[in-house]
C-alpha cells in the first residue's frame, strides 16, 4: 500500500484505474490496517531526516530525528542542481506525476468514439475553474481544428440585413467575459436506473466551468436588424458534419447568450468549438453549439433532429417533454467519492461542487449518514450566477460505515431532490436532466462506492 | 496583407515577431489602404458563397452571392467528414492555429535562462484567468518536477510543536479556493528609464492570475502552536537550489496567505512550484515561494539575500527601501498595444487589466489622447480583491494618431500615477514597483508602439 500511495501521490485521489486489481487485492489482504498504523509515522521520520542535511534546516531538524537510512543525509537533487530554464515549455504542461488525471471515455457507451463522451476527472480537481485540457468532450461527429482565417458566422432569417462575419469582424466588437458552468443534459444519466457507475468522473463528469469571452448575441442581432415584432426564436448551427442545430427562445438569446471565442483566457480549444461557440448560460450543453457557423432568426421552434429525437425527457406516461433545457439546481461531493479510498481515520475535508441554471447557489448542506442529519457547508467565493460553486466542510471519520450526500439550494429557493422524489415525477425511462442528490458509501475498509439511498 | 491576416488569424493580435520585416515592409509600401478597401468585401463574398453549398444554408445564402471561384461550392472538409474521437488528447492542447501565443524569454535579460523570465502574452489573452500553460515564469536556479510523494513541508522556529507534513497530510486539511493575481516586483522595470520595450508581453507580462487552492497558513501555524506573544514574522523557504527565502510579517501570514497545491482547478505546474507554493495575495511574486519546503516562525525580519541585495527599491537619494512588497494599484491596456497594428479605421474594443494589492478595483478610466480626456471603462465581473479585473471600452478610430492610456483607482481611493509623478518621488534608478500609467501610441499607419507621455 505504501508503494501505491507513492505511485498515486496522495491518499484520496482515485488511482489510474479505480478497479486497479492490485489495490483491491492489497485491501483484501488487510494491508490497509498496517498502513494506517505505519505510513504516517514512517514518512514523518524519513522526511525529518532528509531535511536535516540542509544547512538552513539543521538546527530544527535535529529535534525530529532520523531512521538510519544512509541516503537520507543527501539533499534531494533538485536542491543541489541547476533546474530547467524558463520557457523550456513555451506552453506549459502538467507535472509528469499527474498523468493519471485525464479525461476518459467510457468504453462502450456509444458505438463510435467520434460520437461519444470524454468525462472530466472531477475527483481530482479543485476550485471552480476546469483546466481547459480537462474540459469534458461530447461530439456527435468528432472534432476538427478549424482555420479561424477561413471560418465565418452567418446571421440570416428574420433580419433586415443578412450578414457574414469573419473572426476579425467579431473580435473587434464589444466583448464581455463571464464565468459559467456547462453541463450535458445527459450528465448523471446512468443514475436514473440502478446502474451505479463507479466514479464521479463517470457519474457527473459531463460538467465543466470556464471563463468565457465573446460578443453578446444581442449585439449581433441588433447589428443585423432582427425583426423585433415577429422573431420568437433563433436557430444555432454548427460547422461540423453532425448537422447540429438547436432552437433558443429569443428572450434568452437577447439576455445572456454569448458568441464566444475565449475560454479561460485563451482561444477555445478545438474540442470545445474553436474558433467560435455559443455560450448559453444555465442551459444544457447541447445548445452551446460548437464550431458555430450560423444563427437564423425565426418565428417558431425548429424541432430539429436534436430536439425531436434526442434530448427529450421520457416521462412515465410514455410522453416526451421537449425543449426542457435548463439545468436545475444540483450538487455532488467530488472527494471523497466513489473509487477513492480513505486510508486512515480522522479528519477529512469533504469538498464538492454545486450549480444552478436558474441563478446563484444559496446554500449547500452535507450529510454523512445518508440524509438523516445535515450540516451547512462553507461556500468558496466568488459565488456567481449559473456558475459552479465550490463547497467544503470538515469531517472526522470514525472508521464506521458512512453515506455522504450533498444537497444544494439555489437563490430561487429550489431544493435539489432525492432520487426517489425525482423518480416519482419523472419515472425511470429518462436519460436527461437527472439532478438528484448523489450518495457515496464509505465502507469500513475505507473504500468509497456509488450507492442509491432513498 | 491579406496573406498576413490569414497567417495570423486576426487583425489585432501581435504576430509571432512583432517586428516581422514583411509586415513593416508591406505597411510602408502602402498596402494597408488597399486592404482596408478590399479585404472585408472579398471575404464577405467568399464566405457567403462557400456557405451556399450547405443545404441548410441554401435558402438564405443565395441572397448573398458568389464570386466565381470554382472551389467555393464545396463544403469545407470539416463539414463533410468524421472528425477526431473524444479523448484523442486525454489532456487537451490549444489549436495548431494558436502556436504564436507563447510565453517568451527576453533574450539577454539575464546571463542564464535558468535564472530568467518568461513573460505571459497578455496581448492575446481574454478575461482574468491566465491559462496555466502561459503563466509567467521567474526562476532563480531553474525549475524541477518534484515528486509529491517525497516532498515535505516543515514548520519550525517559535512553535510549540515542530512538524513535518507530507502532501497527503496537507491535502486532507480544510482548504479554500481564491482567485488572485501574481505580479513580479520587477514587472515593467524597463519603463523606469526611457527603454520602451516593444510589446505588452515584455513590459507587463510578469503578471498572471489564477484560482489557487490550499490550506490557510494560519491553520498550519495554529496546528504547530506558534508563539502568539513573540512571533513577528515567518520565513518561507523553497526547495530549489537558489536558497530562496522571504520574510512575511505575522499579521499577513495569519490573514490571507495560503499554502497552495491547486492552480486553476488542477495541481500547480512544475514551473509554478509543484507540488506546493506560498500564495501571498497582493504581494510581489518573489514572496510566493515556490517548491515550498519550510516555514520558520521568528521574531525579526531575516534580511535574506533576496531581501538585502535584491528586491529593494533604489531611491533618488542613494538609499534603498527594504521590505516594500505590496503591488500598488496598476492597469494596462492589453489590446490594442505595442507591436499590434490596426488594419482599418472604425470600431475597436479597447481592453485591458487592472489590479491592486490593496483590495478591489473601483474604477478604470481610459484616454485616447494621451491623458487630456478620460472616459470610464466597463468592468467585467467578478471584481475581486487582489485579483485581476478586466475592463473594456468602445473606441472609434478615425485614422489619426492617438495615445491610449488606462488609469486605475482602487477601493482605498488610490489613483494609479503618471510616470513623471512616480519618478518625482522614486527617481529612475529603481528596478522594482513601477505601477505608472502606460502609454501606447497609434500611428497613422495603424502601427502601435510603446511611448512615454508625461
Amino acid at each position: 500500500m505504501v508503494n501505491l500511495i507513492r505511485k498515486y501521490g496522495r491518499i484520496l485521489r482515485a488511482p489510474e484505474n479505480f478497479l486497479q486489481p492490485e489495490l483491491i487485492a492489497e485491501m483484501q489482504r488487510g494491508q490497509l490496517d498496517e498502513t494506517r498504523r505505519g505510513f504516517l509515522r514512517k514518512s514523518f521520520l524519513a522526511a525529518g531526516a532528509s531535511l536535516a542535511a540542509g544547512t538552513a534546516l539543521a538546527r530544527s531538524a535535529a529535534a525530529i530525528g532520523a531512521d538510519g537510512d544512509p541516503n537520507i543525509l543527501a539533499l534531494p537533487e533538485h536542491s543541489r542542481t541547476l533546474g530547467k530554464p524558463v520557457a523550456a515549455n513555451p506552453y506549459g504542461v502538467p507535472s509528469a506525476h499527474e498523468t493519471n488525471l485525464l479525461r476518459r471515455e467510457s468504453p462502450g457507451l456509444t458505438r463510435v468514439s467520434a460520437a461519444s463522451v470524454a468525462f472530466t476527472p472531477l475527483q481530482g480537481l479543485f476550485g471552480i475553474i476546469t483546466p481547459s485540457g480537462l474540459h469534458f468532450e461530447r461530439h456527435h461527429q468528432g472534432w476538427h481544428d478549424i482555420d479561424p482565417g477561413k471560418h465565418r458566422l452567418m446571421i440570416n432569417g428574420m433580419v433586415k440585413r443578412q450578414k457574414v462575419y469573419t473572426m476579425d469582424d467579431l473580435m473587434r466588437m464589444p466583448s464581455v467575459s463571464r464565468m459559467h458552468f456547462i453541463e450535458c443534459g445527459a450528465n448523471t444519466a446512468m443514475e436514473w436506473g440502478n446502474v451505479a457507475v463507479p466514479s464521479v468522473q463517470y457519474s457527473h463528469g459531463m460538467l465543466s466551468c470556464s471563463e468565457f469571452t465573446g460578443v453578446p448575441l444581442s449585439v449581433l442581432l441588433e447589428d443585423c436588424g432582427f425583426d423585433k415584432h415577429n422573431a420568437r426564436v433563433v436557430l444555432a448551427e454548427g460547422a461540423d458534419g453532425s448537422s447540429m442545430t438547436r432552437t433558443i427562445p429569443i428572450d434568452r438569446a437577447l439576455d445572456d447568450v454569448l458568441v464566444a471565442w475565449g475560454m479561460n483566457g485563451e482561444m477555445l480549444r478545438p474540442e470545445n468549438g474553436y474558433p467560435l461557440r455559443l455560450v448559453v448560460p444555465g442551459v444544457q450543453g447541447v445548445s452551446w453549439v460548437k464550431w458555430l457557423r450560423r444563427i437564423e432568426v425565426g418565428d417558431k421552434p425548429y424541432a430539429s433532429k436534436d430536439e425531436a429525437i434526442h434530448y427529450m425527457d421520457a416521462m412515465p406516461d410514455g410522453s416526451y417533454r421537449q425543449y426542457t433545457s435548463i439545468q436545475e439546481c444540483k450538487s455532488v461531493i467530488t472527494s471523497p467519492s466513489a473509487g477513492q479510498a480513505l486510508l486512515d481515520t480522522g479528519f477529512y475535508n469533504i469538498t464538492g461542487l454545486a450549480w444552478s441554471g436558474r441563478g446563484k447557489i444559496k446554500r449547500v448542506d452535507v450529510s454523512v449518514d445518508g440524509g438523516k442529519n445535515w450540516r451547512t457547508a462553507r461556500l468558496e467565493t466568488p459565488v456567481l450566477s449559473k456558475c459552479l460553486t465550490r463547497f467544503n466542510i470538515d469531517w472526522e471519520w470514525s472508521g464506521n460505515p458512512a453515506v455522504l450526500q450533498s444537497r444544494a439550494i439555489d437563490d430561487t429557493g429550489y431544493v435539489q431532490p432525492k432520487i426517489n422524489e425525482l423518480r416519482a415525477v419523472r419515472g425511470t425511462r429518462s436519460i436527461y436532466h437527472n439532478n438528484a442528490i448523489q450518495s457515496w458509501q464509505v465502507a469500513q475498509t475505507g473504500e468509497v462506492s456509488n450507492v442509491q439511498v432513498y
